[in-house]
């Protein structure tokens, strides 16, 4: 503490991501990172943006970004907002949309960046609890609330809601802003971005870190009716008005275009997803069933924490929550099959 | 406005950045870009950047950045704070140092972003006016406050405090925080870092845009001592954990060991800047005493707008401010001798 803080600073709880250790031979399966290198257009146009035009301010709206993505998505280029990886786009939805007289609604068991949001937002929030079986039962989020934020799938339980259920909990609170973090959603889940034209309280947010490979760019966004979004700019324009730099902007335009390399990708690692799963559940494992680029498992004789050290020390690192009712958990980031591979013969070592 | 909005939201009053045309063969002088591409090895190291491991985030902490800043300025990479663009370090700053009982004080004349910031994190504010002769005089600032920002040089001024007046403001305030913004403090001014090690209160501000010429990779800094910099972190930690990609971390990096290509282009520039001052007075124009990267300038026969207006029909761009005071001013940023050769035969048209 310092007289020099501003009051909010010391009643702050920051964030702590998964750690990037710069061991050689590692197997790195803590942050969810592809493990496949990104687009070869993408990286092309990062390299075509290193040049002398360096020097001028980027564009600050974004436009060539935002009517790729629309285009993607099927959707007008004033509905979409881009920001410093889709952290920062969650950043401003919560200064934005998410702080009202009502509570905000969100999982217990969830990202845990969204009580930090809350916290510097001094936004009131209620954590509602997974079912016993992990799951998401959006009838627990009828209750008084100004707003609701959750992912699908969500993370770390990797498990998904139906769209149909999406929509209900959406048209189940035409009062409230409702946004669907869905940071995982390209591995066998289905967006909510089709509901967009239909309800005006829903904002689907992405994130270029994942399926895109290209957590090293930062890029994220969020598609959303005009209001919403137009919200979203006013905070940014007040806060940071080039949040993405010329390289950021090339090379995800370029990477949105690339769908060969998008579905070849994903593909391989909802493959490997499946093999991993069937691993883990033949050596004792409980698998929650995952839609995302990782699992969550646990082993009934082996306490989470054990297993994340003894697996450190073979060089193989995956992320462990010290959290009440997860903390025999493990969650695994898919990586090649031969990551996977080495994730496997070191469990074999230690159970 | 919308039902679905934040409370804050519509009392926003958003900064709006300096327009990026796309007009080709256009003479840009108004945003204070560099005329010069960046340093070669900055692309290079960009470039080098763009390959398989942009799938993984990158350091959170930028060590290497840090690191490479802090042997620049003489300080610890641990007094050191970096940021998407200064802009993001001052929408920090503002957060985390200068909310307080008392207002924040700064220049009316100044960046215009600074009343944006105090309007978005709730700061009470007072403008503190710039004397008849658009100085700050530091005397100003002696009345009850809780914090003071303002640039060194000013901006859109141009004019720079010596670092003695600095040092007074600063020891005279030692119960609040002082951040000196300097911009565009590598073309003539002195910067104010190396009273950090003196100063606890003292928050310096710099940014890779203008004299690094980098204005389209978002990267600034902040040097200060550890409470002030730890405050950074922890409003930083919970917003976005991450805001300097791989690429911007690595070019940015390049860019401040390259001090031959620093050295070279800022002495152009301000060679640039003296025939340039020059040029404008033989033409009747009454030109603020420069220490930054443009002028701020006047014609007593011309108002500014109708002059900006009539540099634009020859596809010449400066900046003006509707705003009491400086309305008759006009921002020139220094371009290249080609470029400011046409900016006067623009004004020898006009004239």
């Amino acid at each position: 503490m310092s007289k020099y803080w501003s009051p909010i600073v010391s009643r702050l709880k920051p964030y702590v991501p998964g750690e990037q250790p710069r061991m050689a031979n590692l197997v790195k399966l803590n942050t969810n990172e592809s493990p496949y290198g990104p687009s070869q257009s993408a990286l092309e146009a990062i390299r075509m943006a290193a040049g002398a035009d360096l020097r001028l301010y980027p564009d600050p709206l974004a436009l060539g970004l935002r009517q790729s993505i629309a285009e993607r998505h099927g959707v007008m280029a004033e509905e979409v907002f881009v920001g410093n990886g889709s952290d920062e786009v969650l950043a401003h939805a919560f200064a934005a949309l998410l702080k009202h007289d009502q509570p905000l609604l969100y999982p217990d068991i969830s990202y845990s960046f969204y009580p930090t949001y809350a916290g510097l937002f001094g936004i009131d929030a209620v954590e509602v609890p997974l079912n016993d079986a992990f799951r998401i039962d959006i009838a627990d989020y009828r209750r008084p609330s100004g707003a609701i934020i959750l992912p699908n799938p969500n993370a770390p339980t990797g498990i998904g809601l139906p769209l149909a259920e999406i929509e209900r909990l959406v048209a189940e609170h035409p009062e409230q802003p409702v946004v669907i973090d869905e940071a995982y959603i390209d591995f066998g889940g289905e967006s909510a971005i089709p509901l967009v034209p239909k309800y005006a309280n829903l904002l689907v947010v992405q994130t270029f870190s994942k399926s895109r490979a290209l957590a090293g760019l930062r890029v994220g966004f969020a598609i959303g009716q005009r209001p919403l979004i137009e919200a979203l700019e006013r905070v940014k324009d007040s806060f940071n008005s080039y949040p993405l730099g010329r390289a950021a902007q090339a090379g995800a335009t370029a990477a949105i275009k690339d769908e060969a390399w998008f579905e070849e990708t994903r593909a391989r690692i909802i493959a490997t997803r499946a093999e991993l799963t069937r691993e883990l559940e033949k050596r004792g494992f409980e698998v929650l069933p995952s839609l995302a680029n990782f699992v969550f498992a646990r082993h009934p004789g082996h306490p989470g924490q054990t297993l994340a050290a003894k697996l450190r020390e073979r060089a193989v690192i995956v992320r462990h929550f010290a959290k009440p009712r997860i903390e025999d958990f493990l969650r695994i980031t898919i990586g090649t099959n031969e990551e996977c591979g080495r994730l496997i013969a070191a469990l074999d070592e230690i159970l």
